[in-house]
């Protein structure tokens, strides 16, 4: 069976993209789907009704995956293609959506070719990847990986009160599929960059070499307000220094790391704010990202060492808690070689890199074989209704999907 | 006449003080009477009620300022007491109050001593001080001593849409004597100093030099609101780095400076401010202040090509506005000298200091000789509910206004 001059139909991709990105369209040609809410249920009802459409056999787990399953020749483990549908309340229409769609658009074409695969082909989407609405990320996939118990996602919280457990019974979802019984032989996620690198480099396509690991910690300061005027500089205690001095030790530790190291700080709050009155409090958060875990952690520890001293030299109290702690991926070598080489046979323009941003792939990695394909963010922009990856970048990171999949998949 | 062994009473300053506190009290001890609101027209009520009870021929000038006069031996201009009692939203029951309740306590004294000075004597308070809910502040001593027009003052826009002019005319202060008929021989201020340096040192009376310039600048930075993970460093535009990095040189400047060079960030407000995004906006105000303007415009210069500097640096938009600009003010050494003096003679320690904080004084500083007098604020808090002075510094303080205000009334 040949298959090595399939290719995905770029409008029909297209137009299942537009298709989804009318349910909780926003201004300016963004999606709002928060996970488990109505336009995410309605996102949900439409995909599901596109595998149907295709002859996938779907289920629903417990905490509300959606799989749709391609029979192969021969039975066992699929390969799977997987993403999320859910956003971020100012959410592009790409993220996510692009790995499902493309996923989709694999069945399309063998549909069309009449041909079966040895392995079975799974096309999956994951609840609450974003974790925009519920805490934590990649939620629906770590159930399904056993990285996170089913009870203590159903527990979670969102930031309106509901619970997971609740708002899936609501919209339908709560499934009888059990969780993580499907193993895949392989997984493959296709998704855009979120960030500037490709465009930047002029490269079609990423070959991803793993997911840097993240640390997200949050610090508060309390010092003592006092009047900006009558207060020599020698008796303060600033919270708000101390709050300032992190966002650059933050940038010193990048750049004096160097590496794929970054290092951000996109919270600074003071109280009680004011022009003429000392902060007593401040809160400010720490994001900070590495491939290497040995150097993810010297980054921690010089930032808690760096804190610990500059907020008792000014006098100033501290605590601190750790809002996220990834230990970084690293993808399998022959899969990350697949990705690579079928972009080049396909004649895409390729860069082997870490990516920055936590993708479902991620939750994969440790189990089975799992890359994933990049394709170019316009201005590195995600996230934001700006969102957007040019046609033909998507067709390449589609094709380079098929063939991956299609390879994988023939494998005995 | 011998006025020497005159002396305040405690207990009828203290039963003032405490009385006026309850109008507008707030949990925790403090006053919340915003400039010309409910809470101010009581306030204004109850002392020009007491002023009325010692004697005072009372008048309101066209911005609710509230004169009493207790005539002398001789007609002429009185030497004038006087400070404020709006306070703001979490203020304290000194601030303001304790000057004007002390300026009714030497009438009172005066009063059962049966006592005639050669020169009137004038007890004023002022319209909005504080500034807290119409800008500028100072606005009453400011239109009475020619340094704003009384239009611009009651065209003034409140934090809640009132304006001065209706708010007066509501509350039943928009008076008809005339602004700025009163040029007093001379203008005495009893303060809380706001400040820890009385304090700290363990002295009782603040002989005040004049008041530091202060020089007020918002800075609006804007960047490129990116994914932390996914953005390297170099390819940043981060309008939370640059905001950071201005309270820390701000720091610089103060240190490098030294002097009574101060300088404060007090507020940093970061958007979308999210732990994972690079910060697009950023918004942060500089607090500089110094009793040498040479020194003043130093170091705003300092600052400005410092912001110009790094913003550039990290190709984020930069634009600056200035809130507030006062030039330092230097009170008459005669006046210093007497306060000084009389402190003393009184048995008070004294040290000479200039104000970090602005007060009605420096209005007419320009315009008569003037001098203040400090009393400790304990742990330097101020513009606070925890806002404390103890009574023997009150009476202290109360009796260096007296003798100073005596002296100077007994001049030819």
């Amino acid at each position: 069976m040949k298959t090595d001059n399939l290719r995905i139909d770029l409008d029909r991709l297209l137009g299942r993209l537009d298709d989804l990105a009318t349910v909780g369209a926003i201004d300016g040609g963004g999606v709002c789907r928060l996970a488990l809410s109505d336009e995410d249920k309605a996102g949900r009802d439409k995909v599901r009704g596109w595998m149907t459409d295709l002859g996938l056999a779907v289920t629903v787990d417990g905490i509300g995956n959606v799989v749709g399953l391609r029979p192969g020749q021969e039975d066992g483990p699929p390969v799977m293609i997987g993403s999320h549908i859910d956003t971020v309340a100012t959410g592009g229409r790409y993220d996510g959506n692009l790995g499902v769609l493309a996923g989709l658009e694999v069945v399309a074409v063998l549909n069309d070719a009449g041909m079966t695969t040895r392995r079975p082909i799974a096309v999956a989407f994951f609840t609450n990847e974003e974790g925009a609405r519920f805490h934590p990320d990649m939620m629906g996939s770590g159930v399904h990986q056993g990285d996170l118990s089913l009870e203590t996602a159903l527990a979670a919280d969102g930031i309106d009160g509901a619970t997971v457990g609740a708002e899936l019974a609501r919209i339908g979802y709560a499934g009888d599929a059990p969780v993580g019984a499907v193993t895949p032989h392989c997984f493959l996620e296709l998704h855009v960059e979120q960030g500037p690198v490709l465009e930047e480099e002029g490269i079609t396509i990423g070959a991803v070499t793993g997911v840097q690991g993240i640390s997200w910690t949050e610090y508060r300061f309390t010092g003592v307000s006092n009047h900006a005027g009558t207060t020599p500089m020698g008796m303060r205690n600033d919270a708000g220094y101390v709050a300032a001095a992190v966002a650059m030790e933050a940038r010193s530790i990048a750049r004096d790391m160097g590496g794929n190291q970054v290092a951000t700080v996109g919270t600074i709050e003071l109280g009680p704010g004011l022009v003429n009155v000392i902060a007593n409090e401040a809160r400010v958060t720490v994001d900070l990202r590495n491939t290497d875990d040995k150097a993810l952690m010297a980054a921690e520890e010089r930032m808690a060492a760096f804190v610990t001293g500059t907020a008792g030299a000014e006098g100033v109290g501290m605590e601190s808690r750790s809002l996220a702690r990834f230990a970084p991926v690293d993808f399998d070598p022959a899969m990350i070689d697949l990705v690579a080489g079928t972009a080049t046979a396909l004649g895409h323009s390729v860069k082997r890199m870490p990516s920055g941003a936590g993708h479902d792939a991620q939750m994969f990695a440790p189990n089975c074989p799992t890359a994933m394909v990049f394709v170019p963010s316009k201005d590195g922009i995600s996230h934001n209704v700006a969102e957007y990856t040019a046609p033909e970048d998507l067709r390449a990171g589609a094709d380079v999907l098929l063939q991956a999949a299609l390879s994988k998949a023939g494998e005995a």
